[in-house]
């Protein structure tokens, strides 16, 4: 078993991102949030550690998210390109949706900056546009604060709300069993974590994000911005299978969202394709370890789709006809505790 | 009447915020995002300019807001004191579902932040805890970014979901008549609007926070710092009513927000009460015309309440039982459009 902080070289924490301060910070805060409110204000549905927060309303059960795009801003900035960020406020968002099987309602925004560029948030719009018509929602609101005195550039992030339609119950991952199947859907590259260790990783070897890496065709910033992709469509039009039994997007901590899903089980990776280009560079860049580079990066499955085995080939083809014919099969599920990736010899305990 | 541009000396353009250029930026943002979804993801419920986003999803009807603490979090950085700003965390998106009658289901909170310190986390999340008590919601989740590339020191935002309980419609002022009264509720102090002008005006004063205003006995960083009084649960309380015709926080944009409820009416306020002192020593200070103060901050009115003349006894009593009774009559409905204080010859004509 590896921790966060043994893994060498470079290390989300070396990168500038201490993971155990924040989960302090982040208990100091939540000790006095706990507070439970009278049922006719709804009652919030248990899923400890989960994706969204989910609480059943009046006749309906409502599941919510909200992140922020985080750092990559920055290199969007660098390159004066927003389409993509503007995009990903809806793909953060909604794909933690995805993760509990909610169809997305709607999203709002929030944008601070230093100063409002109407060329700048045209752009982000034209990317949220993008983002909403894929996710199939609409935008409800949003809030745009000018803070020069707080933040520099821009920060984005935005809040998505999502519901179980008639009969769907949340998938939390609970029916997960030994011998179910993995399939993983293909990420479009970094989507929007671990720009903070890709950052420095660009500036410490100066590279040219205007030129393409070795092999590739479009710039390297073009690469590294590319949008997250939206997995809530397909995520809805399987979600009421009862042979899907969990859901998981890899963001920020990689392979190690699996563990969200079910303490009690063991992922088994044993058929993870091959890791594409971009995070090969990355990797060899830094001289970066694999234990460090699946708990950071997707490293090209962005969405897990957990089934039970004798639906493997009926749940390929809703994926298929879902917009996801790109789907593998990434491994098996096994009793035990935690990830591994047997060809990397790789184990992971906990989500973090 | 006056546009905002016209009001002398000081007023939030010359403090920094260009409400203007908010605004270019603001439509090139939306421009793009128009998007309608397909039924099944929910219908948009039409109410341009309100408070909040509401969409009938399912059997039931729901509202959004989302919003920053804005610049309030400096002065909460200058006092070392984060309980107030986290309580507004929930008050600044509460009351916005108040003004739709909305009942609150739960918030989630974003923290930007440049390094994680966990007792400044613990107050924020008891100042969080209080006002989620208040607004008898739950925290169902939130984010919590490092991110010191983007942000100096903290910045605080969330969003907050509501629904309306079966029968209940959602409140937007189309109801609201000539001849309608207007009830005002007290506010504890500034809420969380107009910190950019007011940091300002300190700055320049040399003001020692540390230190009681004249005629005040707790310190001016704490009287300016008191958190937004939070109004949800008494709307909660009167929003079944169908003598009640519109509700109102008066957030930002002060009284011009009662303008967003119906713009064929004139919203006559000839009883307004004592502006609080704390008011009248920014004004002092500034030399600001009663046309910006009364745009910019609440003068001591956060939360109003439209409703039938007839009934004005009976919503007052409910008021008293539901936590506010101190709520007084501040003006009535007329023909006409825009907002009116005869008393100080002022006359606005539009929200923004």
């Amino acid at each position: 078993m590896e921790a966060i902080a043994e893994s060498s070289h470079w290390t989300y924490a070396s990168s500038g991102v201490d993971r155990s301060a924040v989960s302090k910070a982040l208990a100091a805060l939540l000790e006095s949030t706990r507070y439970r409110p009278p049922a006719s204000h709804g009652r919030p549905v248990e899923a400890p550690g989960h994706y969204a927060g989910m609480i059943r309303v009046g006749r309906e059960t409502l599941a919510i998210t909200t992140d922020t795009v985080g750092t990559k801003v920055l290199l969007a900035e660098q390159m004066d390109r927003w389409e993509e960020v503007g995009e990903d406020i809806v793909g953060v968002n909604v794909n933690d949706l995805a993760s509990v099987g909610a169809r997305p309602i709607g999203v709002v925004d929030t944008i601070l900056c230093s100063k409002p560029d109407p060329s700048r948030f045209g752009a982000i719009g034209r990317g949220l546009g993008r983002g909403l018509r894929e996710a199939e929602c609409a935008l409800l609101g949003g809030e745009t604060a000018v803070v020069p005195d707080i933040v520099h550039g821009v920060d984005l992030g935005g809040t998505a709300i999502g519901y179980f339609p008639r009969g769907r119950r949340p998938i939390t991952g609970s029916r997960i069993r030994p011998g179910d199947v993995l399939l993983g859907v293909p990420s479009t590259g970094l989507h929007a974590n671990g720009f903070t260790l890709v950052r420095r990783l660009l500036t410490e070897s100066s590279i040219d994000l205007g030129r393409p890496r070795p092999g590739a065709r479009s710039s390297a910033g073009e690469e590294l911005l590319a949008p997250t992709r939206i997995y809530s469509r397909l995520a809805d039009r399987i979600a009421d299978r009862p042979e899907v039994h969990g859901l998981a997007h890899l963001s920020g901590g990689g392979v190690r969202n699996l563990v969200r899903l079910h303490p009690r089980v063991a992922f088994v990776l044993d058929r993870w394709p091959d890791v594409p280009p971009l995070f090969r560079w990355l990797q060899t860049m830094g001289s970066i370890p694999n234990s460090e580079m699946f708990q950071t990066f997707n490293m090209g499955i962005g969405f897990v789709i957990v089934a039970a085995s004798q639906h493997l080939a009926e749940t390929r083809r809703r994926l298929d006809r879902a917009g996801a014919p790109d789907a593998v099969l990434i491994g098996r599920v096994e009793r035990g505790a935690g990830v591994r990736l047997p060809a990397l010899g790789l184990e992971y305990e906990g989500y973090s």
